[in-house]
């Protein structure tokens, strides 16, 4: 297994602490039911450039409501959307950080009732659908293709050897789940991620336009323990909002540093301190250029 | 199996219910997967009469607590909970369903702040130390041992069919999840239930006294939602708090009715609706006097 990782010092430390946890009556031995691996997904999991693929998702989404309400034409970020101006997601971003919310504030609001006062059930369709024709617009393969293969070889190869895997992301949780057992075999009770609320009507579950959950950072490891109660032995990211659950896994840490912009794309925006933080605490730092033989499957 | 339930129409429905869903190629057939059972937990897996377990968890609590700060003994709930006063607790809740809420206010400021600011590990270790020692106050058992011994064996009996059990119950979640492994074979990730919110500080979490979760009523569908993603094919409970789980469950829903005061307790207050609601919707009713040979074990 692990035939995706080239031979090297991460694939070794990998290999020697599941050997480590593993053996029966050793110093390092973990019971199975204690074996809690976790993973960021935007970057970690599957592809987070050139933009969160559940943007793309919601981007898709603001042009249909602009086509359904005309009145939403001339708005942000309907209009953004419908005409394609990509750009100006990235620019409200900007300038955000740059103190002024004027376009971040009706973008979250946009988000938030993106799919309003429909059925958990009607949301997984939306999201079956996305999937099923939605391609990557730079890598020209599908979204539902821009899983990592070393990283899915990785879960396998985890699973074979008694862990249970949970993904814990910052992306929402209802816009993983249909789709997460088909990538990554991981079903939805080990999806943990950022949410609106729901509410109980007529018998069934209904979305709101709240925001209920956002796990990223210093909420990921709450919202873990939430899921899952037992603190992780393996833990795998790549960005800064992924440190407080790599400090509070213990055992294995690893981080993806993206530095291949052949096969993929370099960056290390958002992971400046992640990346820091990495070297002071002897956390394994995994490179896309030199540690994956290949980065996604043919 | 089920050899703690009465044979009779109750048992039949368990045995045939379960039976449909496992027959491949059956016209009821249910993939192992999505086999997913709920259980609420106080009346419906473990006693709930005189009080809460829960309830004498914090009332010892609360009496340690004006050991270690006298300035609490003349303050409710901390003086009932110091003199053995039970009664005031029970019309704290009284006053509160009269519109008077002098005595509730302090209770549940009580109950938030009871385990404030210590580690989720520590929690834990306090909740293990109630069930060593702590007994129940008339069964003359321990608290460990109150589980329905014909309930448990349902679990059993559904995991060897391919069920996944969960309790999705109003009780604390980290009060319950140290000790349902031992009581049920539920594990942690396994346990909904209500929690004061979390925070990570130095590498640990530590609970606050800010309250996150309420698990009851129209929260139970929500609640398991978020936790499992899917939607139950078999729930029991007993109460009017459960109403809305068992309306959302699919497949066999079961309320058990506590109508045996010799082996047990017989109350119908707190569940007035949701029996109504069972015959009406056609779902299972346990009488406890009736179905279960034996209600704990030995």
């Amino acid at each position: 297994m692990l035939d995706n990782w080239n031979d090297g010092a991460t694939k070794a430390a990998v290999v020697d602490f599941v050997q480590r946890v593993t053996t029966e009556r050793g110093p390092d031995f973990v019971e199975p039911a204690s074996r809690i691996a976790v993973f960021d997904n935007d970057g970690t999991l599957w592809c987070e450039k050139p933009m969160y693929i559940q943007l793309d998702f919601l981007i898709r989404r603001f042009a249909q409501q602009a086509v359904d309400d005309p009145s939403l034409r001339e708005l942000q970020p309907y209009k953004a959307a419908a005409e394609g101006d990509l750009r100006w997601f990235g620019e409200a971003v900007t300038k955000h950080y740059q103190g002024d919310d004027s376009d971040v504030k009706p973008l979250v609001a946009a988000v938030l009732s993106a799919h309003e006062a429909i059925t958990v059930d009607e949301h997984a369709g939306r999201v079956h659908a996305f999937f099923r024709d939605a391609k990557h617009p730079t890598l020209g393969r599908h979204y539902r293709s821009c899983g990592y293969r070393p990283m899915i070889e990785l879960l396998r190869y985890l699973e074979a050897n008694g862990f249970t895997n949970y993904i814990v992301s910052g992306g929402g949780r209802d816009f993983m789940r249909p789709i997460t057992g088909m990538l990554y075999g991981i079903p939805p009770e080990r999806v943990v991620g950022s949410s609106v609320g729901l509410i109980f009507r007529d018998g069934a579950l209904f979305t709101t336009a709240q925001p209920e959950f956002l796990d990223d950072g210093p909420m990921k490891p709450v919202r873990l323990w939430s899921r899952i109660g037992r603190r992780p032995i393996f833990a795998a990211g790549n960005s800064n909002g992924d440190i407080e659950m790599l400090e509070y896994s213990q055992g294995l840490r690893l981080l993806i540093r993206h530095d291949d912009d052949e096969r993929e794309f370099a960056y290390v925006a958002g992971a400046e301190r992640a990346l820091e933080r990495a070297a002071g605490a002897g956390w394994t730092v995994v490179s896309v250029k030199r540690d994956w033989a290949n980065v996604f499957a043919d």
